[in-house]
């Protein structure tokens, strides 16, 4: 990095790759540099639930690693079997495990850093409270590669729980289901996972599976997790969330109470997102909005697509208001879809922004994003974050083109 | 703040002067702006789990009225029943419950802060996933007012835990009752509260308060709270809680079920920091450190106190590694009183270094502590630190004086 700063050579810091708003491309050349070798796990502190790592270990890894020791780390996003913990503290990755314990922010007790020009900076430590200063590990966490480079983590654990149970619950209506949400979550059942599929999604990923999947006709899926330490506790929630669903106008309520059950619904989960994208020219957009106003979302995007004539499908982790937007081309010709998809998505935002949402919940601005953010921050907010980027990267270097527009 | 940037006053945002570093101290003048008249709770969302509250309500106040729509605001400093909600969002607060449910930042979802120029700028949403751009919710939590006037907060709430239980147990020395913590800690208890406090700290509590505590005369109690909606889980953990707790030397376990005798008990956790420093003038420190490191940070300060010729009384949140030393002077002279704090604070803070600790677990940097800040971060972090409060506040006309160094 002193070599960069002193020659001048833009820096982008890559992960995987697995990212999916193009962060981690070298937009103007220079170094791209992988931290993917630096792939230890240097401590599981079993005494202050702490994991000590380095960015380039694999998140799967890192959560069976930690499992051995009955603990958990629940940030579960659908790419864990190859996205490396680097890069979701980079872009404050979520999932859904969120709705019950919070996204990558919450789970970062401190970072070891590379400044631009190569100074290392140490940030909070194994502590779960810390006031010194300003909080430099919350400035960095979802900094998407434009402020420093994460070297070292220090991720909070939780203790295990031992218990699981998946829902699959099919809805006649996308309504029905997006009602069905903030019901449940009213009702203080506290899921581990309140996940909405639309039934193209299902489909896309049921052909690309070969497997079956029960009402694969329904109009949208959710498939709820519990987790915990009581069985009782566990059972009462179930039949609690079977009960409003179904006066919600659910279909039925299928129980997996087996793991492997179980691994088998959450693989047709995680395979959503390649399924639908292999079936067409896409854009994803990952739309947040406060979780109540999930029906709305779901109906302007619908009278949205049907206005403009292109096809979407919608999932993703409801209990947080987190509705990924796949707008797929289809059999459009190129010239109507370049033509009329960056209007189109502009007038998406407009409802989600409408809707007290964000343009993105946990994929990042990065490239793709990056000329919609002014829909939804003030001048004066990006004006802000410029010279916060500033503060850190004085020279522009780091993962430049990212976040802000160019415009 | 237009007005006072265009006249170049300093400006020091002050909440209900609780705090206890300092951070509301007007120390080169200018104004003094009080937030203690924007005292409406705005909303209570109960489909979101999400209150909106201007930053004068007394913490208690909001706790009470979020308690009635079945949800918890956790966050429990023990000057609850004065503090205001923006004073423990621009400090971080923390409390005893902090040990399961996290810190002040841990629920703040967004924010409406004024600039010092006058601009204002709004932070994050109703929404529990939100990565478009950078932190600034997270980089103004815990900014101690140097940053922005926050003048409305959205914070996250959870369901109200159904039942509760304290336990109060006596030990015969620091040292078990120390290691206990991180047993109780690694049998994965998960305590609402786990609470430290040494033997005169009880004594004074017991009688300011005039009220009768069982063995008073134990070397140290962990007061311990126990939360949830099941109360066979509940109990389970109690028993295995009292076991571990025996097996390292209690003296006893005594329980309070009735919510009358858990008040008192809280009562008494909350009196101790008054108790304590009316005895005699004092200096109270805010150490933090890994949770399996308290055993060695008490003895340590008791070594230090004991060369030093000065009487310490230390309670705090044991599940957290956060012990709040309090320093006496008793009889001494001024002079010598005068004389020797300063250094033996900083040995004091090298202990506390040495252990992976920091300085400040929830009571902020402010002016008390300023000039120690060095000790724990380096020059380059606290450069870095500069230039954020430079973004913020070019002029530096934000509550001068607070968090740098003077030298």
């Amino acid at each position: 990095m002193k070599l960069a700063t002193y020659e001048q050579i833009p820096v982008t810091p890559r992960g995987a790759g697995t990212g999916l708003s193009g962060g981690c491309l070298p937009l103007y050349g220079g170094i791209a540099l992988s931290l993917e070798r630096m792939n230890r796990i240097l401590e599981i502190d079993t005494n202050n639930f702490i994991c000590v790592t380095e960015p380039g270990v694999i998140v799967q890894t890192l959560q069976e690693a930690v499992e051995e020791e009955n603990l958990f780390y629940p940030v579960d996003p659908a790419s864990r079997a190859s996205c490396l913990i680097g890069g979701n503290v980079a872009e404050n990755s979520g999932g859904p495990r969120a709705v019950k314990y919070g996204v990558t922010k919450d789970f970062v007790l401190g970072l070891t850093a590379v400044m631009p020009d190569g100074e290392i900076i140490k940030t909070g430590g194994k502590l779960y409270k810390d006031v010194t200063g300003y909080n430099l590990t919350q400035t960095l966490v979802g900094s998407e590669g434009t402020l420093a480079i994460i070297t070292e983590i220090l991720l909070k654990l939780i203790p295990l729980p031992t218990l699981r149970l998946v829902l699959m619950i099919p809805f006649p209506s996308l309504e029905a289901a997006a009602t069905t949400v903030s019901m449940i979550m009213r009702a203080r059942i506290e899921p581990s996972a309140l996940e909405f599929i639309e039934r193209d999604a299902i489909i896309a990923s049921r052909e690309q599976l070969g497997t079956h999947v029960d009402y694969d006709d329904a109009a949208a899926h959710l498939m709820i997790e519990l987790d915990g330490d009581n069985q009782d506790l566990i059972d009462e929630r179930a039949e609690k969330l079977g009960e409003i669903a179904l006066e919600h106008g659910a279909l039925d309520v299928l129980l997996a109470e087996t793991k492997q059950k179980q691994e088998e619904l959450w693989t047709i989960r995680r395979s959503l997102s390649e399924a639908v994208k292999s079936r067409s020219v896409y854009k994803e957009e990952d739309t947040v909005v406060p979780r109540d106003r999930i029906p709305e979302l779901l109906k302007r995007i619908k009278e949205l697509c049907a206005r403009w004539n292109i096809s979407s499908v919608c999932y993703g982790h409801a209990g947080d208001g987190n509705i990924h937007v796949n707008l797929l081309k289809d059999d459009l010709p190129d010239e109507i879809w370049n033509n009329k998809l960056d209007t189109m998505i502009r007038e998406l935002f407009e409802i989600v922004v409408d809707l007290g949402g964000s343009l993105t919940g946990e994929h990042g601005v990065g490239y793709s994003q990056r000329e919609y953010i002014s829909i939804m921050k003030s001048p004066v907010e990006l004006a802000l974050m410029k010279r916060i980027k500033d503060a850190f990267d004085p020279q522009g270097l780091l993962n430049p083109g990212k976040i802000f527009p160019t415009s």
